[in-house]
């Protein structure tokens, strides 16, 4: 029995947890909100992240601490790190925050990426993104600019201006590697956003074998230079036929949810397996899967549950517009049924 | 959300709030024990069962009460059906909770049974079985004497004699019933034991077509007759090619915990889907399945997780012997397979 303490505890703290329980693990919350989708499952100490005294009182009797979003401050795993292990490392956590230095380090490791500057002032192909450097997610503090006129109000310091690609779809890697240094990496997955907001990841077969080597290769080299442990997930562009890195979360994905029942191991068994130095599982795929995020809203759920193979996931989170509330995976024999399905799921709710 | 009560906090309790976490239920539980496996993760209340303002402190702002074990005596169902609906209903833990009521209303349905009888200073064929009526499980309770004569000893009012059936195999049907009077089965389950305790449940496809129909046709006639609500399971021994009833559990049960994996819906969802008056979930099954009990002691937890497609299920239980403290579930895509992986368990643990 691993005694395990998790910052943060949304929902992917709270599915952390539930796929911990049957390996024997025991589990510890740190989150400032009061009301918390994990907190239901275990401990909860609703505290800041910066509150010495209280992450004192989180690490006591921990065996292990890792973290289910990559804005927890650095300085707060620094801290825990003089107390007990911290995985993924810190160094991830701050290439992670910051979208220049991220991109940067991805060219570091000759890993390709869109073109990108801080300095945008200057001369740079428009349309362009301009994104905040940090704290960004679901597509807030990112804009589509048509000329560096339209630049003249923001505080360039804390922005980065990157090339607009105009991508056939976004694909993102999760892969996973543990103290030993093993990896296992899970497909491809194909990603549909809406709003700025992840709607539907595709695990259909239908990415390129060459592809799926690149993404690898990639996800190793971060790995690798960063001593890596735990869940890595990496999304690209695909332009042009290859792959152009975007950003990297230190942790659990999104669009790995569904490998709970679409992969023989989930990644949030693997992560556990990984941050425990456990021996790492099978990341192969059980069929043609999808995940559908549940955005704002909740549909009826009789109706879901009605479709036969519809596999619910709810958050215990209020609705509230363009929240992540829950999601549902389809994992079936073949593209067709999986096709079959999500025409039913469109049926009864707007949700793709 | 549906806030549902269970009374009985074991390994049960545990994998039915595991698997309902994720509909978006919540749970409040029951049980005498100061620890329990499945007091990590939700309330529990630590009072006897008898302790009638204990109940209506715990019937407080349920929506539902369901059990997991059949030995929850039957006057503290009755007390909280008048404050919350309970389901199964109250009669299925009455017919369960004892071996003559059970195998006279086997034959009532006209479901065989082995030859039986409480009259046990009469002629019968020996050698037979004798149990105890009540209370029986995991081989407790149960002895097989050779002639009338061993009986001498015995209190005849609690104890039942019992057709010695020298079985093939037992073989048990997991179904499910909502409160629509929808019905869906599970495939019949192949069950070895050692020393009177489940070790390996199988799911292979080597069972007749026409045993899965009988099974179906038996579990459906329990159903009907007790206006059944949730998963009920019964254990049969395959006897010259037909099935004779031995008995049913009121609940979700170890020849189930294949279905966490091995099935598109768990046996455990299926009864939080039946309870809570939601549509049942497909029960296929996903492959050649094995269902492996860890009794007594904790074999090597990474070399288990090192057998790829292994799932552990760890319930939280300090080892002790002829205790079930977890269990491993493999899903292949063949039996070759499956027996490869069985092959490699044995290697590293004596648990089958």
């Amino acid at each position: 029995m691993t005694m395990i303490g998790i910052l943060g505890a949304g929902q992917l703290g709270r599915m952390l947890a539930l796929s911990g329980y049957p390996l024997g693990h025991r589990f510890r919350f740190l989150d400032p909100a009061s009301h918390s989708p994990a907190g239901l499952l275990a401990d909860h100490l609703a505290f800041g992240y910066s509150d010495k005294a209280a992450l004192e009182q989180f690490a006591d009797g921990l065996d292990v601490v890792t973290y289910e979003f990559e804005n927890v401050p650095v300085e707060t795993v620094r801290h825990l790190e003089k107390i007990v292990p911290v995985y993924p490392p810190a160094p991830a956590l701050e290439k992670a925050q910051d979208r220049f230095v991220e991109k940067s380090f991805f060219c570091e490791l000759g890993i390709p990426t869109p073109k990108f500057t801080t300095d945008i002032d200057k001369d740079f192909d428009f349309p362009a993104v301009l994104k905040t450097r940090r704290m960004g997610y679901d597509g807030k503090g990112q804009t589509v600019v048509n000329s560096g006129v339209d630049l003249e109000d923001e505080k360039p310091d804390g922005m980065i201006l990157e090339e607009f690609i105009s991508f056939g779809r976004e694909l993102s890697i999760i892969g996973v590697r543990n103290k030993a240094g093993e990896t296992r990496f899970y497909p491809l997955v194909e990603n549909h956003h809406r709003e700025g907001i992840l709607r539907l990841s595709l695990v259909t077969g239908n990415v390129l074998p060459s592809l799926q080597q690149d993404a690898e290769k990639y996800a190793r080299r971060v790995m690798s230079a960063l001593e890596y442990v735990g869940v890595l997930a990496i999304e690209f562009f695909e332009s042009e036929g290859d792959l152009l890195a975007n950003e990297m979360a230190p942790r659990v994905h999104n669009s790995g949810h569904w490998t709970i029942e679409g992969a023989v191991t989930s990644q949030f068994e693997n992560h556990l397996r990984a941050v425990t130095d456990a021996p790492l599982g099978c990341t192969d795929p059980l069929g043609a899967c999808a995940m559908i995020n549940l955005v704002g809203e909740l549909p009826d759920v009789k109706s879901i549950l009605n479709i036969d193979g519809a596999h619910l996931h709810l958050y215990d989170k209020a609705p509230r517009p363009k929240r992540k509330i829950g999601h549902i995976t389809f994992v079936e024999k073949d593209l067709e049924t999986l096709q079959r399905k999500l025409d039913l799921l469109k049926e009864i709710a707007d949700v793709l």
